[in-house]
């Protein structure tokens, strides 16, 4: 008895699912409580092991996707990490080196930011680290169910941005 | 080609798992991916039926599966949603009479916390539309589908918890 109650208390948020609520909340609160726990370890690990956060990291990831470089808006767009304010991160990135801002040969009126040579070096660094922690949290699922665990994932996506676009 | 590149945008941080990358971490952007989107979903409707906040939810939810109330260092360990000052959230919903303070019977030194019968009535009421709006983020999901994510995912978290102890 006393076992369960700590055992609950562990599952934090998961634990306001009663048996008879919905199947669909069940999901979603197993999913925040996933997804809030290997963000508190990635968000750990970027800070012990490269002394940055998760926004810098996400900013530095999109760019490395975008060779050419990115407008700060389309930029804005593409980061998911709240907290972090692009033109902050864009001066405090530029400042160390690892980003630059270049004119859009389109419309010289606006900039657009890209990785650096040394900022790309520094990215690879971080994203093969990223990868093993992830390796780590992972490594309770069986291969099946992450493969089956990522196309479900992508078809609850799609229907997010299909019920975001009604 | 254009509209790849709109969708692309469009998928944000998940943008960045490119196709050699390793399947954990595309599992982990994806599962990222979906929790922002449904966060947001759920905070602003929040906001715009209850004029609450996603912590003042959570708080109250702890509370409805604890009908004795907790003491504030447990209410703290069950709230999963940062951001949000568990002091500075009792004050309020004390002061609009949803929550009250009452003496631990174990020690009275320390305060404990529960829902009003009022408190107990808001909270129905935002749990009852809570989850519809899953049924509708969700709705694109077969029921095969949900209770396999939901397995999946509990076999996850369970993993997580573990490796989280070690």
């Amino acid at each position: 008895m006393k076992l369960e109650t700590t055992f609950r208390s562990e599952l934090g948020l998961e634990a306001r699912a009663q048996a008879e609520d919905h199947l669909d909340t069940r999901i979603w609160l197993r999913l925040l409580a996933c997804s809030t726990d290997i963000e508190q370890v990635v968000r750990r690990q970027l800070r012990v092991r490269f002394h940055t956060t998760l926004s810098r990291f996400d900013y530095l990831a999109q760019l490395e996707r975008h060779r050419d470089g990115l407008r700060m808006s389309e930029l804005s767009r593409c980061l998911m990490v709240t907290g972090g304010n692009v033109t902050g991160l864009t001066d405090q990135l530029v400042d160390e080196g690892l980003v630059e801002r270049t004119e859009d040969p389109s419309d010289r009126r606006v900039w657009r930011v890209r990785l650096t040579a040394p900022g790309r070096k520094r990215f690879a660094q971080m994203a093969a680290e990223h990868e093993t922690w992830l390796s780590d949290l992972f490594a309770g699922l069986p291969m099946n169910d992450k493969r089956m665990l990522f196309q479900i994932l992508g078809q609850l996506r799609s229907g997010l941005r299909h019920s975001a676009h009604d």
